[in-house]
């Protein structure tokens, strides 16, 4: 369960391994939502979703064995937390594919993987120039929160559609839990954005 | 993105800003659904919810750059957080009636965004205290509390409700959620008040 | 509102405390899920959920109070906090059957409930080892986690019988919320547990 750090890891090796695990997710959603092969492509956003959840375990772990840290404490939890959310959504949301098993994807949830996609990129651009900080990182996140935004467009626009237009109620059920968990992933891109936006701040 | 935080501003007119930028929102909210004017309310509302994240984002950044604070950090940003979250809601209850194309409110909605309202003015009246540690606030908080109690019994008797009567599925689906939304101001209002509450004992 | 502490009462105590209140709470979930008579289960439920809460407020009062802690001021927080939450999600889902006026269980809420038992009773022991530092926590995490696998297939598969199944609407909403309410409590266990191996390592 708690194997050995690699003793050349950093924290900035952390983010930015958390970061390029989200955009490897992002862009197996895109796959899935513009192929199909859904049943593979899912499988493996699981295991992508897996490797997250063991680089957040090894960075909270290394964390609590850090006296010194390079930022404040909390905003290494609440970075890797973040980036750990991301993907966690991406993966919920495969589930809900799988268990509500959809075979085809509209419009409006090709755009939002689409959304994610370009916000997994931004992503790790921010977290690249963290360790310098790099003011460049302030308008990765003003990107990053207009991706936000146009999300919140595209997901509110899909359920009010699913209401006036969809007779069925359980396809109702199923895409508005769909959609809103799709704009939950890009809400997390947004709380990564605020943290590091704070991160820049405070070493200004 | 950041502009200048006005020199004369302390923490404690961050927090009364908040407080009554909410108070404005509780009052639309409290026209909306008596008066109808849906339209025109719910525009001025999301409007008052950018004022609420603008001031969330003042006090963050102003925090970031104060060393010493008056009372410990970790409550002045939860403090701000559940201020804000309260607007959220509001808000987030206005984005629905909007998606869901409501036209008219059940008693129900009325009497939640009342007691919104009177949550809104006691938050108002607790937060001046704040600074004197007046220990008027624990009766606020008190009463605070039984304000989100009374709107967890009407929210729940009014979902019991819909589960009875209403045939359509998908008003039950939409009318679930909006009870469930302003319930959720309502829970915002009672974190603040455990905040609060913590604050003055620990200054006790 | 504030009453006294007890002297003798340690932050150890506090979590053994809010612990056995929870394996109290899931106790008479598995009686309310198995025998029926759900209305006195009910109320005996809501109980321990107040109980859980004034323990939770007087852990949060006395830390508040004291200057140092045997573990980490946020680990406190966070520890009772978790276990806090797993009574309040056992008691939402005691809400929910009243409020949908559910008169019987399938088979998969009486295993989630029955995991959620066992769960409770591995929390117990592994707080009771908490105040030695005893490494045994570790394998009761890895058995917490692994039981919080166990109802996340049951909840899955229980939803997705559901909407293959069921024919009213109506019904797939009330039960889908019951079975992720249950799953959340399961998911706050594994909190419980990440927070503990959090504290265990630091003090290795």
């Amino acid at each position: 369960m708690f194997g050995l750090i690699p003793k050349n890891l950093d924290f900035f090796e952390f983010f930015d391994r958390a970061a390029n695990n989200i955009l490897k997710g992002a862009r197996v959603l895109g796959e899935l939502v513009e192929d199909g092969d859904i049943e593979e492509k899912a499988k493996l956003i699981t295991e992508i979703e897996h490797d997250g959840d063991r680089i957040t375990h090894d960075t909270v772990r290394m964390l609590n064995q850090t006296f010194v840290t390079p930022i404040d404490r909390e905003d290494i939890h609440g970075l890797i937390t973040a980036l750990d959310d991301v993907i966690d959504f991406i993966d919920a949301f495969v589930i809900r594919v799988h268990l509500y098993k959809i075979k085809e994807f509209p419009a409006a949830a090709r755009e939002l993987a689409h959304i994610l996609l370009k916000s997994a990129e931004e992503t790790v651009r921010a977290i690249s120039c963290l360790e310098k900080m790099d003011s460049t990182i302030h308008h990765i996140c003003i990107e990053l929160n207009s991706l936000e935004n146009e999300a919140d467009r595209i997901s509110r626009a899909a359920i009010a559609k699913l209401f006036e237009e969809e007779k069925d109620p359980l396809t109702v059920i199923k895409w508005k839990e769909l959609y809103e968990t799709l704009e939950l992933a890009s809400d997390k891109f947004e709380d990564v954005a605020n943290i590091l936006e704070g991160i820049i701040l405070k070493h200004a």
